[in-house]
């Protein structure tokens, strides 16, 4: 896997996500990875990221799905172009829909590996498709329809 | 609108969950209500959960709505019986499938407004429709599958 993470490409004004973030120091700063033609994080829950007791919260699990998959649409849209991650303009993408699909209960205490894959690819609107797994079991199924970031949501925008 | 959310009608050992348990210390501890034949929450994000600046991040509102929705349908679930939410046994609902529409970006800042809508309800399974306001404009729009906890997940079980 590449030695740095897709978030942390990411120009500063573009990384103040809770979900991902590498300067949002509440947040959860998920880290994803290139692993071949697929993408991966892995992500250790805190006690405290609970739904009921020894079980892992279902939004949680959302807001780890939503963060891999814009993070892979970006990756993979700029592979696409043959461009590093990092250059500029800056490639960030935003959700415009999410879907997950809590097949198991999650068992709170491991980490969780999210695995992503790109599902459609176009200029503007990237399909990812992303598993969760605990202890090599996939415990939930995602879909993130992620979007250019779109101007007007850029820093200093009016 | 009633005076107890319905979240802290949930036994003690229920109530552990990050997005709206009463006794989670480091949770969003969401709290809603029945208005009318709808149910509503407030949210007031924190300055960090920003997706983009100036922005809600989308997990959070992923977290709110899969919150409010099981406890809409858990609410609903009793209405249909005729009983109190917090009587035994307890009814408590987890989330089977749910789906964001990410319609606008979210502006940070004031509370969101979640208002649910019970679409199907059977024994063991409720579908709940949920929107997200930022002042009176809705962002986002989800969609609950919630299905009765399992035996399994109970607290006590092998």
């Amino acid at each position: 896997m590449s030695a740095i993470a897709f978030q942390d490409r990411y120009p500063d004004d573009l990384s103040q996500c809770y979900g991902c973030g590498r300067l949002n120091a509440h947040g959860l700063q998920l880290k994803s990875y290139w692993d071949g033609e697929e993408t991966q994080a892995v992500f250790q829950p805190q006690p405290w990221h609970t739904a009921v007791p020894g079980f892992v919260y279902g939004g949680l699990i959302a807001s780890l799905i939503d963060c891999h998959g814009t993070a892979t649409a970006a990756a993979a849209a700029c592979r696409a172009q043959d461009r590093e991650l990092g250059s500029e303009p800056p490639m960030r993408f935003v959700t415009a829909a999410l879907h997950v699909d809590y097949l198991h209960p999650t068992p709170l205490g491991g980490p969780l590996t999210l695995r992503g894959r790109v599902e459609e690819i176009k200029s503007r609107k990237v399909v990812v498709s992303v598993t969760v797994s605990a202890n090599d079991n996939i415990c939930a199924r995602g879909r993130v329809v992620a979007v250019k970031l779109p101007p007007t949501m850029l820093p200093g925008a009016d």
